[in-house]
């Protein structure tokens, strides 16, 4: 007997911030039976934020079928929420998932997808409050799951998103001898990965260098929204 | 005035756990004035373990310096430590750099140059007993840093790692706006993240499946260390 294997597609697009993929497939490519498909709208290489290329990638219009889909965020997500081939590609492959799963503001390109409606979803933190405009719940939370939507917060979440989705496939057995594998027990040096952690000197400065893309991003959204 | 770039070579190899590699790639790239590169004896394409292709990989051999060299670790290690140019040109960068940097069994590596002789270093949990055969202290830290040499232990700690190099190069405020920036306040899923906190049964899962490595590391390393 010869299971089918299970088909985990990473949506990427241009400027992903490459952790946010790169976390959750160190954690996935783990599973049994699971195939790693990195797929885009016309394939061949991604570049990520920083300039790290990654190739063979897929098209995303040749994948017939995804078990879970996990989609980045990065600096390129406000084209990739514009981009009707991307936002439908991911839509399709979604609706037909077991999983749907998105790191730091790749939730803003299921929200164009129009998968979020009702739904309680994540982000990364300085991008949450995008979220409503697609009907979505904002969660704060690490990881949020509502039915098979899990999302995580920003970039290093998706560690934490993809070993909670391993023990609901694989169990949490196995999951735990993938943390352990990953010696994934973190000891940051500072306590300062959150907006109400952080001193208010470090909130500023990370506030101020994001808030030059605000503008963009949030006519993006709404773009976005009034086609759903 | 244009000050020259703070280059930050990966030094890579055929099936590195890629993790190891993109974790600090995350945090580097944006120190201010970076220039991240990444580069192994052929150059081209490497392939990681789960079958992630990474390209526009430069050839060690034209990297003049280097101010940080990290070398990650894998399943392809055995190979690499076995690979007198490889390790000829790890020891070249480093002898030149400002920090000498290792995350998981990229530690053997940086034993196999001949770099650990009497200083404290760390390495993934299931290889730490390896590091004496190169004249290393074994430390079991998630960071060991002993003079300019800075090593991580499995996997996800060169997030920790970089991080933590980070504060020294550009301050500790630059470092907390990094890891707030990356929503660095992991919460893992499970308390198992080191072989003494895992519970027993999930230590021999993984134990047992990373023993079948365990005779081909051993060898490699005994032949490498009697190189020096």
């Amino acid at each position: 007997m010869t299971a089918s294997p299970f088909i985990i597609v990473f949506a990427l697009f241009d400027r992903i911030t490459q952790l946010d993929f790169t976390g959750p497939y160190e954690v996935f490519w783990r599973l049994p039976g699971a195939q790693c498909v990195m797929a885009s709208v016309d394939g061949g290489e991604i570049r990520a934020d920083g300039g790290l290329t990654i190739t063979n990638v897929q098209r995303l219009a040749d994948i017939a079928q995804a078990d879970l889909v996990c989609v980045p965020g990065g600096f390129g997500v406000i084209e990739a929420m514009g981009d009707a081939s991307f936002v439908g590609e991911v839509r399709r492959l979604a609706n037909g998932a077991r999983y749907v799963t998105s790191v730091c503001s790749g939730s803003l390109v299921l929200g164009a997808a129009g998968l979020l409606g009702g739904k309680r979803a994540a982000c990364h933190w300085a991008w949450r409050d995008l979220l409503p405009s697609f009907g979505a719940i904002m969660d704060e939370s690490r990881v949020v799951r509502d039915g098979n939507l899990i999302t995580g917060g920003g970039v290093t979440a998706g560690i934490d998103m993809a070993l909670s989705v391993m023990a609901d496939i694989a169990g949490a057995e196995y999951a735990q001898s993938v943390q352990l594998g990953i010696e994934y027990a973190p000891a940051p040096p500072f306590d300062c990965g959150r907006p109400e952690r952080a001193a208010p000197q470090i909130l500023r400065a990370v506030t101020e260098r994001l808030d030059r893309l605000r503008a963009d991003r949030y006519a993006a959204v709404q773009r976005a929204a009034q086609k759903l």
